[in-house]
């Protein structure tokens, strides 16, 4: 039985990928099973129960040489702990390319798109495979999240193809009243925990790679943690500036990382608020983004894209030559 | 202009799948351009001959930043020197993912078949593109080269529905006696040069992964190029072995490897004979494949798949634990 899980701290795409590429393999012969490697954020919990579906449980301890499927990620750092030993046989993703390596040839199929699941709608069209409710469900509610309803800049024609054409098969006619309450449901923090809410949509980044760049090899690969939070309530959000900040200083020096950011992006007017801990990060932001700090807050405007606005900038200044 | 590649030394399925996925590229949109990283081995002329086409051009030195598409491999040990410098944007390959990285999220397609044409073909049938009676024969010539005509392990049922696809599109009535034609014009190796045959099809390959194993921590990464020469007429190779041991010698010591092998792959009674240099290829061979070596020889049965038999069995003895 094929494994088959998206990232840590996992998103609605991460979830629903799982779900609907194992559904896909099953029905084309190769038995699979959807898992999942941490707690589901805000907003997932209201996409399966409007799909009609269960959380897909924990990935137990594989023993070493089992065979997995990874989708929505690549990167060690964003899988499970053991990757290195067991057999990566099938990726299917949106992100740049990281330290992956198979012992075998497999199946690999990136693209450039805003969402893992406008390519798993493409895996369901080249199979001659119809798409069911549910999986359509799924994958609109992931283009839709992952693009923030095409707000993102990482948002591609194949996108809004996708969705398009999922929307009438999952049965949603007001595709912006879905995507709305979508948001209020990701929006809906309560009193959740600084520390879970700086976690929630948080990757660690290995950057400057010591190949490309004289600087990168003499300074050693910098690890940094970048949490987003997306939300329709930022001065929910940043009323909470001091105890996230606390949040993040205990992260960082828990992980071993050499910085720490914290994006809190408004989806409906588009706007990135990064808090920042210290000089470190200061420096960094000015100097990669041109733009200054005050009052533990730095405005990166319309950058709400971690993938496409913030990690590639980041990695451009820590291997400078490349 | 994006700029098409496949591996240096290259083969058939190198040459062609340049030719083809830039011609693909570019009637989609994508203005391709295809390139060779090294001379034609003695089959690729007589393919080319036959589609009535031109070889592609040696590969310029590209600037930093240059976007390429690589085909038929991924490892940078087997590409354009400066390829870290580069921005690759789309690969497609049939070998296990490597130590390749990406800038940014690309097209990446991998599959475990037997040659690049064999996913060149999907591609164009996914998007709705008619092959043309050029291409197809390319295709099916680089199917048939890097499966010996369905007698290499690393044939899969997609690489024999492509070929009986491409057959009657390319205008090959009688496809045994195509390959066989082919066979012979790469068998027809005159008094070419020993370094010259050693090098023809040859890859440098890193073994033992440090991260997956103690022991590949302890020994370092093994650097081991392996040659193979598939031929019909093994009796005039091996006639030739003092010269190609010498050949193997010159190339260890010049390319600073750990180990170098040279397999003589008779292709219509798939068998494999290796040259074995010195006592540090003996025993890896001994203790990798459980082959003694005799005369400077090792037979190593019916392993005629460097990638699929050979180079797995050497990696698994490199990282012992993974
Ligand atoms: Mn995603
Ligand atoms: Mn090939």
């Amino acid at each position: 039985m094929l494994a088959v899980f998206g990232h840590t701290n996992p998103d609605t795409d991460a979830i629903t990928s799982a779900l609907v590429y194992a559904r896909l393999l099953t029905r084309q012969g190769v038995p699979a099973q959807a898992y999942r490697l941490g707690n589901l954020n805000f907003e997932t919990p209201f996409v399966l129960r409007e799909a009609g579906v269960e959380a897909p449980p924990l990935l137990p301890e594989l023993e070493a040489g089992s065979q997995v499927a990874l989708v929505d990620h690549n990167e060690s750092a964003q899988s499970v702990p053991n990757l290195a030993e067991l057999a990566v046989v099938r990726v299917v993703d949106h992100h740049k390319l990281g330290d992956l390596t198979t012992m075998q040839p497999a199946f690999l199929r990136f693209e450039p798109v805003g969402c893992t699941s406008t390519i798993l709608l493409k895996l369901h069209r080249e199979a001659n495979l119809s798409v069911e409710q549910v999986d359509a469900r799924l994958m609109l509610s992931a283009i839709l999240s992952d693009t923030l309803h095409f707000r993102s800049p990482t948002t591609t024609p194949d996108d809004r193809e996708a969705a398009a054409f999922l929307a009438p098969v999952a049965g949603v006619e007001d595709v912006e009243a879905y995507a709305l309450a979508m948001f209020a449901a990701k929006s809906d923090l309560g009193d959740t925990p600084a520390e879970t809410l700086l976690k929630m949509d948080y990757k660690v980044f290995p950057f400057g790679d010591p190949a490309r760049s004289q600087l990168a090899q003499a300074r050693g690969v910098q690890h940094w943690g970048i949490g987003v939070i997306e939300t329709t309530n930022p001065g929910y959000v940043l009323g909470r500036q001091a105890e996230l900040l606390a949040a993040m200083d205990q992260a960082r020096a828990a992980d071993g990382l050499n910085g720490i950011l914290l994006s809190v992006v408004d989806i409906l007017n588009e706007t990135n608020v990064t808090l920042v801990l210290s000089a470190t990060e200061e420096k960094v932001l000015r100097e990669a983004f041109g733009v200054e700090t005050a009052g533990g807050r730095a405005e990166l405007g319309n950058r709400i894209s971690r993938k496409k606005q913030i990690v590639p900038a980041l990695e451009a200044y820590f291997t400078p030559e490349a």
